[in-house]
């Protein structure tokens, strides 16, 4: 795995240039930009916004229809006791330093992970060794004024281990860091304050009396929890089952990148999966995917301060205690899956498991899809399973039964000490005391029930100990109570489901896909040097480019006539009639990565013949109207590739060949 | 126009009915209930999420592709600046009064509404008429308490003349209609206080700093606005076009409804489409909807205190000026097929036009699509034209270029005195002046210029007043300064667009479209009544219901493979295997609107065939398991209906019949 990042041809990747195009042609723009901006906010273009709707399309079909899930659709305003229970408010942080000079803010870890690298690429250089350049150009900004200074061994490997461990310091531990390396910032010379929190939920408050504090959410995750007895209802009581749901979410990131890495609002596609803790849970449908190879990278190589990964069957790695369970393998090879048909390069995926400290306290194993770009290994899904925390959280704190019951096969038989009251005599005999008395004596074990039973049979009453009630201690006679040794059948089984929780980022998943699919024709031949974006059919954000050869007027009834019939078949399509040269649309249109051309030329008005050409080979076919949009057709809904399609239609070499090819 | 709401079988429409089962069946339920909820937030479950994401599916084919429209994705998150200049932060505001005794916060249009509603139905109590019924619950708690007096047949009038207008008072004047009629809240028998301004966008801030304040955006149409000059470069300069967005808007409702027709977090779907203001507003598809007939409420028949609607083909419409311009005529005819084709009951639709001082005060013609339901006449599209409004305010803030420039097929000539300046010696001659020297002379009129040009011939210098260089005035000699009467030609028009604005509220859409297609099988026939939800199966949440005879182990693979099937077809579907009887299992379907059921019984085993149900007629046809399928697609795709079904294949009238229309 080369540390480089690279285009889909293996050519350097080269992250300005293809910024400059993602700008240019609309996929992304920074939000409020005629206002000067605002960090970490972008709106989608129409390509962008194309894009980003087919992926949450393909997401929708491969997991929600494919495996019956429950969509729902919360609301992003939550109030703050909900996010309270779950731990959003207290811990939901990072750490940020403020430089005592000049008042900016830092986010502790990217600081101190800034100047460690700044400082290994120093001695690197005094040691004449080649420095590694991850391309962000940020980044490269910083080491730029990393001075040349040999470092001793140790320290060196010392930076190394901090580094591989960065995201599990907390900020007392950055803020020694700090201290014990004497980092400053580059900007002032001056080693910035201590590390404290900052919670990075938005906060509002909702209603007219501003009494009701709220956030913005920062995950979907919380208002599937709270629906969850609602939706096992729905699903007629049936378990297991997941809900999902696609929707924004917000964090009020310290440093936001520039790009879609790290941006305050952001669509994510988070399914919960509810589990029965018991039996190792199992997956019904786990055979259909153990064989799946997933490459990972596991906590004990991370440990070790190493970075290495292995190939392995999803299926052995559950049944070596990789991966801690079936459901959880499940997903990660359904995970897997989802990237590979959207369209993500494989051989730039890894799992990386979560260690201890980086995970929250109450999960039993995580991991993350990363994606390898320009910015390195990037975190695009998160896969935990976050066992029955945030349910049995909820149910305290409200009462509500977050719980499955299920009857039992076998029903347990107890045989035991069992207390009956009369109500119609106890209730008036203690009045307002009834229910404390009623309480006390339900609270009583087994051996105090037995010594009551006694009591009873030979004094006729039992005295117990109620404090508050009377003189601390009431008596109960034979007539409204019963205690005796009997069987009781516990039919019913109740439990608080785990949950295994796929979590998307659309965003980062949609920014990675571009860096991906991006390529340069033209270099190796010297010719002019063309972008391409070589996105799958399904996730193009146009499928379909209508060029007419000249703005001769016979071409326009032509060409409304087929962006009609293409929008009929459910096909996307623009019409270029500009008057640029025929090569010229076709080239703008591979760097918005339109798989398909049509061409409408002077044979066209003759024969009714139209030409299709393919935006990655650049070649071409021709055919009569009808053949060519069943091509179409068959290529977006990926029953045949391009290479079928050459085979099936006579290749056609026409002068527009030539121009588009140059 | 009956002005109670009925079903879509003209049965009386109990809205506490309809609104239990909504929540049974989880189309949508209180958000945060285990909480106890908060007023204003819903979540949208499984069938909800799913006619949602159909309706907006729908939408987005209607308008963005059958229009070609540019979708973008904005922020909500939006810096405090924009909603400054676009008017927001000043005007985007209800009227609200506290109530003296208990601080209760009530919405000053909505509890003057409410007062006089209630006496008026005292009135007509009073005199012995019936009193007309919204079946609005919360209404009619307070109507309840009306009492029946008698009012002056002077004042019935002044009433029912306050109530057509009500939404055109501004807070002062509420406060008059408070006072004058000695308007109480009934809770409390108190006066509430002077009506104050309330603003209703929920705020935070963005950053660790805390500085930048922001807003979450109360509709999509600032962000596109604030792209447009990217848009227009986009659609290489062409004119018109249209941006479309659809995403959540946020509005701190004062008292939000119960339900989903006034909350707090909503799904907007808008369009903003940029006309050249020259010419009339011409649209060029407009023949092809100008036979289209609306019903159309007019402003003047509103001021006459009448509701009264008039139908009329909107070309008309447009002709006699009842509608503004054939840009906002052809969008009103838009959104009518629209409505018509999510399954709105054309009976219960009106375009109703707003007042002068309902209008935002830049806005030149405006009408809301209005959708009768159990709380009356409710707007679920605005569209209006709000001319060249926002983006000349928000250029003229940020000096962006908002901008259309084109080339004059004829371009304008004008004979006119010019000024030349020669900067090399004119430049050093004023140093830090020369900028404000240059500005007062190219600000000079024509008159002025003349009599510059012949004292610079007379004098070989012309004397300028430029208040604040040097003593207020500033010679300029020959040899720096040329002032000519010669030809300029301009070939460049440049204007800022004016907007159409289709606005649509996907929720109220949503809800409208539940009520219009509910009805109640089995009242007629004194048979157990049976909700039904008759969506056009477009729209409809699930396509097709799925169900063995029993739980016989030989129908599990062909309804697995059945279901399989149906999704590879695009064709959403559900399994229904519990041990429900056939016809309940069928009944429980009708009421979450899946129009059609396919049933595997012991024939299937035998020869394949199955049977498929239609929710509306209940029958049935059978046939092999390939030409059912064949039916679905036809039927969801709309190709077909069912009659045209029900003439092709075989009439199926087997036992599960009985037990299905029972």
């Amino acid at each position: 795995m080369t540390s480089t990042a690279t285009s889909l041809k293996g050519q350097p990747l080269d992250k300005a240039v293809l910024d400059a195009i993602l700008r240019r042609r609309l996929f992304y723009t920074p939000s409020f930009e005629i206002y000067g901006g605002v960090g970490g906010l972008y709106d989608y273009g129409p390509p962008g916004c194309s894009l980003q709707a087919n992926i949450v399309d393909l997401w929708r079909k491969h997991f929600i229809l494919e495996e019956d899930m429950l969509e729902i659709d919360c609301t992003v305003l939550t109030p703050h006791n909900v996010l309270k229970t779950s731990g959003h408010v207290d811990k939901f942080a990072d750490w940020m330093c403020k430089d005592p000079k000049t008042g900016d803010i830092l986010r502790a870890d990217h600081f101190v992970e800034a100047i460690l690298e700044a400082r290994l690429n120093g001695d690197k250089e005094a040691r004449g060794q080649q420095v590694e350049d991850k391309d962000d150009p940020k980044k490269k900004k910083k080491k730029a004024k990393a001075e040349a200074v040999k470092l001793d061994d140790a320290l060196v490997i010392e930076y190394e281990e901090v580094l591989a461990r960065i995201d599990n310091y907390d900020g007392p531990q950055l803020g020694e860091l700090i201290k014990k390396y004497g980092l400053k910032n580059p900007a002032t010379g001056m080693m910035p304050s201590d590390p404290v929190a900052f919670n990075l939920m938005f906060q509002t408050s909702i209603g007219p009396s501003s009494n009701l504090p709220g956030y913005l959410r920062p995950e979907t995750a919380q208002g599937q929890f709270l629906n969850f007895a609602k939706l096992l209802d729905f699903n007629q009581g049936q378990m297991p089952f997941a809900s999902a749901s696609i929707g924004k979410s917000y964090r009020n990131e310290i440093s936001p990148r520039a790009g879609l890495l790290r941006v305050r609002e952001f669509l994510m596609a988070e399914i919960e999966h509810f589990v029965d803790p018991q039996g190792g849970k199992k997956h019904f449908r786990f055979h259909e995917v153990e064989h799946i190879e997933l490459v990972l990278l596991d906590r004990d190589t991370q440990l070790a301060g190493k970075t290495t990964t292995r190939k392995i069957a999803v299926g052995r790695a559950v049944k070596e205690g990789l991966v801690d369970n079936e459901t959880l393998g499940y997903f990660l090879a359904r995970i897997h899956l989802f990237l590979e048909r959207v369209g993500v390069d494989l051989s730039k995926m890894r799992f990386r498991q979560h260690m201890q400290n980086e995970m929250a306290h109450y999960a039993c194993d995580c991991w993350d899809a990363e994606l390898f770009t320009t910015s390195g290994w990037v975190e695009c899904v998160g896969c935990a399973d976050r066992s029955a925390y945030d349910l049995s959280v909820h149910a305290k704190k409200t009462g509500a039964p977050l719980v499955v019951r299920e009857r039992r096969e076998e029903p347990l038989v107890f045989d035991e000490w069992q207390v009956d009251l009369e109500m119609k005599k106890f209730g008036p005999m203690f009045k307002k005391d009834a229910k404390a008395v009623e309480t006390a004596l339900l609270a009583t074990s087994q051996e105090q029930r037995e010594r009551l039973a006694t009591q009873l049979g030979e004094a006729g009453k039992v005295t117990l100990e109620v404090p508050g009630v009377e003189n601390g201690k009431v008596d109960i006679g034979k007539d409204s109570i019963k205690i005796e040794f009997r069987k009781r059948i516990e039919n019913t089984r109740e439990f608080t489901p785990n949950v295994i929780e796929p979590s998307f980022g659309i965003g980062r998943i949609l920014y990675a896909l571009i860096e991906h699919n991006f390529w340069t024709r033209g270099i190796d031949t010297g010719d002019e040097a063309r972008s391409v974006l070589s996105f799958p059919p399904a996730v193009a954000p146009t499928k379909v480019l209508l060029v007419p050869l000249s703005s001769s007027a016979e071409f326009k009834p032509i060409i409304k006539k087929l962006s009609q019939r293409l929008r009929n078949l459910g096909v996307s399509n623009r019409v270029d009639d500009s008057s640029a040269s025929i090569g010229k649309r076709y080239s703008r249109n591979d760097e918005l990565g339109t798989p398909l051309g049509i061409t409408v030329d002077f044979q066209t008005v003759q024969d009714g013949t139209i030409t299709l050409r393919d935006r990655d080979s650049t070649s071409q076919v021709r055919a009569d109207e009808g053949r060519i949009l069943e091509a179409i057709k068959s290529i977006v809904d990926g029953n045949k590739d391009w290479k079928k399609i050459a085979s099936e239609l006579p290749k056609f070499e026409g002068q527009e060949i030539e121009v588009a090819a140059r």
